[in-house]
């Protein structure tokens, strides 16, 4: 049986713009990964009256509604009561949720002391299965009424993502007679309208397993999502479809179910027991601080250096003086040397470069957009020339992305350049 | 006369989870500082009967209605054709536009073609406001039925944001019979919770100017908005708001309608003429990345070194061995040696140093969140020990600030330790 899920998020920095409604997409990418539909998502602040009209619109058009946030103490606990009100359920204390609450504060929060508010949190419609919140201090739940399950979820994200993973998730694969499965193939140097338009017609066509794109920055992700009655089936249902876009896109895919480009070289680095340095010019910083994002990163990060100024280029990174005259600092030249000297001033086996132009304004006469990335092993180096469009931010991001990609090629035995 | 908005997203893959609700927030922001209520967000799918099911609803609720997406060629300009109906307009082919439409093309996209779907964009409710879009190929626009004012813009949030600030607020404030005017103080040193508390019982109290506090990742805001005929009297509204608060909360305040404290210390160095550099270890390469962020750094900032292995410390920036060996790289005395090893090697006339542990684990038998912020200046050198939590993002983003923070004390003259 198909489910249709609305998602309710309760609070009123929402609608003020104070933070984002980050929860929903959270949830959003679980239930769609869970094959449950989701038709809207509405945001209404902190008022009772508003929070049951918009329970009464979605109990006509969903059969399972999620509610995130107005569930701690400054608000009043106002979303419990308000499903509790629509849906005619008295709220009863549940011991068991004091305790925890009790415990948490002793634990976490010694230097607070515990208000009855705090203890409101205990109160929990009658009947509901309670989801234990071991990350905060409101529980969660989940009821069902008039064919309509309803579920109640903590708003700080934090906790929110904690518990939409321990709890509801396993709470709603219950609902579902078989397993779902899923994979995700991660992209580097496509773009998403030409990986989508590659696929367009074969992700309309599957039904089981599916097939769905993700664009991020700079980066792509194919999700295939199986359901069978068992693990196993489902797993030899997502084989098929791996193999046949590993045979489609190739070395374009990095990895599978890993996190990022940059834990994907980390892992190469570890398991050949290398280490790599940077040396940044316009990405300032940006690929070490996204190296060092990963616990663990000193095993196989030594160190970079950031080299905004030519005169750092030159004096601790070693290029010739001649070339930033005769090249000029964005060059492939400069790119060579600086990738060559961090592997000599970093004491690391491999070391990336990059230099460029990330604007707004030209730099000697050179374009904005245009970047380029050194790679450095011992005595190879090589070097790529990219256009990396017009925004800051992206030229940033995509350099180093560029960056981590030549360090994976050279680490699997692909050609580099 | 006090207006009632609701947003409604239009967007397949917000529901996916594909892209959070960003317009969402941004627009909440701007509605929120014009004094506009917002009582609902809906997000609904690229379904035309859905899409016309949300504006019934929203039509009830309140006066303004704003939608995002659903205006490309991609979803057939769901999102008009829904609004026409629902308002009962005819679309009518809009010469202006579609003479955009082909330039933006030309201008911008001169690789891609044109086709007739680009064209239907031209297609606008008869009667309506044209908000041009200069960012992008959809345009914008409004109009009023049944006491309704419908406003339409594009989803994409770099179109949806100049959209908002170059046609959506002059045409709102034109609704408005005065001047709205705020002012954004910005804080580094104090928690939210801690300045929420001081603030409580003021903000509340408060009608017109009105005060709000935000909290951003480490850092806090307050946000002064008046309301008046001209906006010569707005601002002479905020003026004795602006001086409570800096009597207040004095040199923890260290901006007025600063982009952030990276942007104020570059502003500081510009105006001193001096040059900053960075020696990181646990942050790896963010307070690098963050001064590199503004374009132009290159006048202010010179270049920074990771150093994430100890011998990067002492081979590149200098400390003794016998420091590292004696007290350990995370601490007083190689946060010392760092910044003035930076200063020296990098040849800035000031230099941060930031040594720590991020996490997950203790190192040197050392505890999760100690950080060592150094600060050199010439033959100066200041030194801060601090707790930064547990949460490796959190301890990297605050032990930034807190060395940026160092800087602004000591170009304005105040204590640095």
């Amino acid at each position: 049986m198909s489910h249709t899920a609305e998602l309710i998020a309760v609070g009123t920095e929402l609608l003020l713009g104070n933070i984002c409604n980050t929860d929903a997409q959270m949830i959003s990418q679980a239930l769609s990964q869970l094959g449950i539909n989701v038709f809207y998502h509405t945001v209404v602040g902190d008022n009772p009256d508003r929070v049951k009209a918009a329970v009464e619109i979605a109990r006509n058009r969903a059969d399972i509604i999620i509610t995130t946030g107005g569930t701690g103490p400054t608000c009043d606990d106002l979303t419990k009561q308000a499903l509790a009100d629509a849906f005619g359920k008295q709220l009863i204390f549940h011991e068991e949720s004091a305790r925890r609450i009790r415990q948490y504060f002793e634990t976490y929060l010694p230097h607070r002391t515990m208000t009855e508010n705090n203890l409101q949190q205990a109160m929990l419609p009658e009947g509901c299965t309670v989801l234990d919140n071991d990350w905060g201090t409101a529980p969660g739940c989940a009821f069902e009424s008039d064919g309509v399950r309803v579920i109640m979820l903590p708003g700080p994200p934090r906790e929110c993502k904690a518990m939409l993973e321990h709890r509801v998730i396993p709470y709603l694969k219950g609902l579902s007679d078989g397993v779902i499965c899923s994979r995700t193939l991660k992209l580097f140097g496509i773009g998403e309208s030409n990986m989508e338009s590659q696929l367009h017609d074969q992700m309309l066509s599957m039904q089981n397993p599916t097939l769905a794109p993700y664009a991020k920055e700079g980066e792509c992700e194919l999700r295939i999502t199986a359901k069978a009655e068992t693990e196993e089936k489902a797993q030899s249902m997502l084989d098929p479809v791996e193999q046949q876009l590993r045979a489609q896109f190739g070395d374009l895919i990095y990895g599978v179910d890993v996190k990022s480009l940059e834990a994907c070289i980390s892992n190469l680095l570890r398991e050949q027991n290398l280490t790599l340095a940077t040396a940044e010019s316009c990405t300032g910083g940006l690929a070490a601080k996204r190296m060092t994002d990963l616990p663990g990163a000193s095993q196989v990060f030594k160190g970079g250096v950031v080299c905004y100024a030519n005169e750092v280029k030159h004096n601790i990174l070693g290029v010739a003086q001649e070339t930033l005259d005769q090249y000029g600092a964005v060059s492939a030249e400069t790119a060579k040397e600086l990738a060559v000297g961090a592997c000599k001033v970093l004491g690391s086996d491999l070391a990336v470069s990059i230099t460029g132009v990330a604007g707004p304004d030209p730099d000697e006469g050179k374009p904005v957009g245009l970047v380029y990335v050194g790679l450095a092993r011992g005595e190879q180096v090589w070097v790529k020339e990219t256009r990396l469009g017009q925004a800051r931010d992206r030229i940033r991001n995509s350099a180093v992305l560029t960056a981590f990609d030549l360090v994976r090629r050279c680490l699997t035995g692909l050609p580099v350049e």
